[in-house]
């Protein structure tokens, strides 16, 4: 008797989360999955929050948007009363025929982005979510936020020091961006409820990895109550590298 | 009745090939996990192969390198018989007291890169895969291989077009390295048997993940039969990126 | 009895033309002022060539348009009769507001960057060389037309090797990109009749310094006759990095 | 009858600075030419003060070594009584046969970096200015320290806003590093006493370029009494990218 597929998810959830605690219990031993911690100057990046990946009927189409997309209108509305940056990404391609020199890089060869025209409602950001005037959206080529677009460049002349990501998808835009953030000096905090993806299981193991060694992933209540007790932005200093203790309400 | 480590390792790694199996349908459904195929002018990178990641007793140690070890010398016998390049990475950082301005960036605070002192034997490269003359050793500071480190350039000037990936870990610098590679033009070919990292099941997530959306991952043996069918490195010319069919090899 | 503007400026040129021959001498004593040469597979790159530069009456409008322009024309005709790519860029601003967070970066701080808005005429690249369909337009927002953009992963991925670099300015944002072409493994084609400023002089002393030490400065009849004479972009292959002489027509 | 060179070099101070005065009044008419200003949390970067370029006898050897010197000397006093971070850089290369895949990149086809081996003398930095522990190396590979090394990195996660350069040469690796720095978001100081290079001409004018676009050049006496008046280093906050009134003492 075959499993369905809910059933078969339902028992690697299961499985996945006894194999993260012994996972963790191991990387703790050897000083792995630490806590990077919340810093005092923050942006929002929403990773290809658009609708090819908000919304059924795209190739992109991804699972569980009646959770998160309100998780970032939450997000958006605690960060805009503080005046905190929010930054949108979409993924789009002005010559979409690979036989001729486009912008796609390598990547078609490996995922269908020769169905993301730039000037199709396609990959324009989720109305939902919609960005306000003087938020950046920033289109990029490659899973990354960060290498061949100007994020980095606005993140550190603006001085921000921890991005709080969001979005989509999270084996593969999320956690690129993630692992850049660290790398180029940004605390990266990923909010639980706010990533998404396509197929089972991606999701869980991409957030245990990213938590032990790239980000911290955390509970979307603990996010909008760091955004809460911020001061507004115009005020706030970066947090310098030395360690500093993760925040209480972790 | 608890479960040994064996056992619940056995289990996992049987669920995962069952999800493997339903999420590659999908993906297929999608025009995802694609070929992105062998080119016609390689490099081989070794990531990470120094001495705290391929020996016991290092909180960076890794698994299985009873196999690792002799894919990767297969694969530098084949590399080196026809002129293809090949260039290690190793981690290790100047300052490594985090409350100094140091060179660690923020990932001390994830993981225990205080611990790589670069002049120890720990970051050497592993004596049973030693660098020849002329083969390049790269220290880099964050889990890719390119950003910081002059690998993009001399790939680029040397018109390399496939990089062959082999290393440690899965879950860090093997996968943002793969990652970044496609991103950057050159395409990835990540070796299944050359492939290691610390705890259960995350080998085997992460290798799903890089076939499915960042580059192929391919068996040893195709891979050095690849290099063997090769013309001499100075005779090759790298293929242009417009799509070639997946080599027959595969 | 002062000089006029005229004047100053024709003494100078015949000044510096004495000076640059001197400094040529003891640069080829020390081995350096070499040629990189022509390769196979070229790219054009026109640096912001958009209204704001190309006409009067903007604070970033450039000087010698009337030569400029017909050498850029005449280096799309024969770039687009071998199907070779032609790229522009141009640079612009979401948030000129320098009191708000804002993506003109440090910049403008030294100049006038908050006058290029990119909904206005002023940053589209001028009608004379309008873009055609499938040729890329680049928005930058530094003067290297690399970092921060896909202009790198563009090349790199259609295998070019030689980049033909036009525009303004000069002193800006030509040679930052020319800078990094080297660097990245292009080999840079300045093109002296294209290239322009504002201000006297700094076109001579940056097309020697350019010529120098990061790429070659050629006549337009140069690269025109080079254009003329490839096999078509399609079946070109780029050359490795190896030495190779000058071209002859050189 | 001939110019000596010294009269040659003299009659062409005299009208750069003539030039310099008129181009400067055409700078400001247009905007262009502003204080980027210091802020608040500064490294000192020393560019290629390594021997090759600072003793002579070498095809790299820079002059006005007798002012350069003193100048590294004097900031480095300053900074370290601060602790303010103190970088160096150097430039080498492993495989200097330009036949072989090599890391020269391209660069070898302009100028004679096959003269560069790591393991000589040559790319160590001056003793007159050696780094003390805790002070990075940055063996770089490109005119620029920034793509291709981890200073960005260093910058980014250090919470620098303003970086105080030296060293040779002004129309190379000094110019290309502060049209990076600003770009990726840091104030570039120029120190004028403290910069050089091999023949006339062209340190005055790389001065006058950088400090209309790029950076201010300012005198050394600014710039140590700016670090004199700095708190020390860990009780810095870097300042926002706000304008900021460039201080009384320029």
């Amino acid at each position: 008797m075959t499993k369905t597929p809910a059933e078969l998810e339902a028992e690697l959830e299961n499985l996945l989360q006894e194999v993260f605690e012994a996972d963790t219990e191991e990387y703790h031993k050897r000083g792995f999955k630490r806590r990077v911690g919340y810093g005092t100057r923050p942006a929002i990046i929403h990773i290809d929050m658009a609708k090819a990946w908000t919304q059924p009927g795209h190739q992109f189409s991804c699972s569980n948007m009646e959770t998160i997309i309100p998780a970032c209108q939450d997000l958006n509305e605690a960060a805009r009363a503080k005046g905190v940056p929010i930054i949108y990404t979409t993924t789009a391609y002005e010559v979409r025929d690979a036989m001729l020199p486009s912008d796609m890089g390598l990547w078609s060869q490996k995922i269908p982005v020769e169905t993301l025209d730039p000037n199709s409602e396609a990959v324009e950001i989720d109305d939902r979510i919609a960005p306000q005037e003087g938020e950046l959206v920033i289109t990029k080529k490659r899973a990354s936020a960060f290498p061949g677009t100007n994020l980095q460049q606005f993140l550190t002349v603006n001085r921000i020091d921890t991005v709080i990501v969001t979005g989509v998808t999270a084996a593969g835009c999320v956690r690129h961006t993630v692992e850049d953030a660290i790398a180029e000096g940004f605390r990266p905090i990923v909010v639980r409820e706010a990533v998404g993806d396509r197929v089972p299981g991606v999701v869980s193991w991409n957030l245990f990895d990213m938590d032990s060694k790239f980000g911290d992933v955390e509970p979307l209540e603990n996010v909008v109550r760091y955004l809460n007790e911020l001061p507004d932005f115009a005020e706030t200093t970066p947090t310098p590298a030395v360690p500093i203790a993760a925040p209480s309400l972790v």
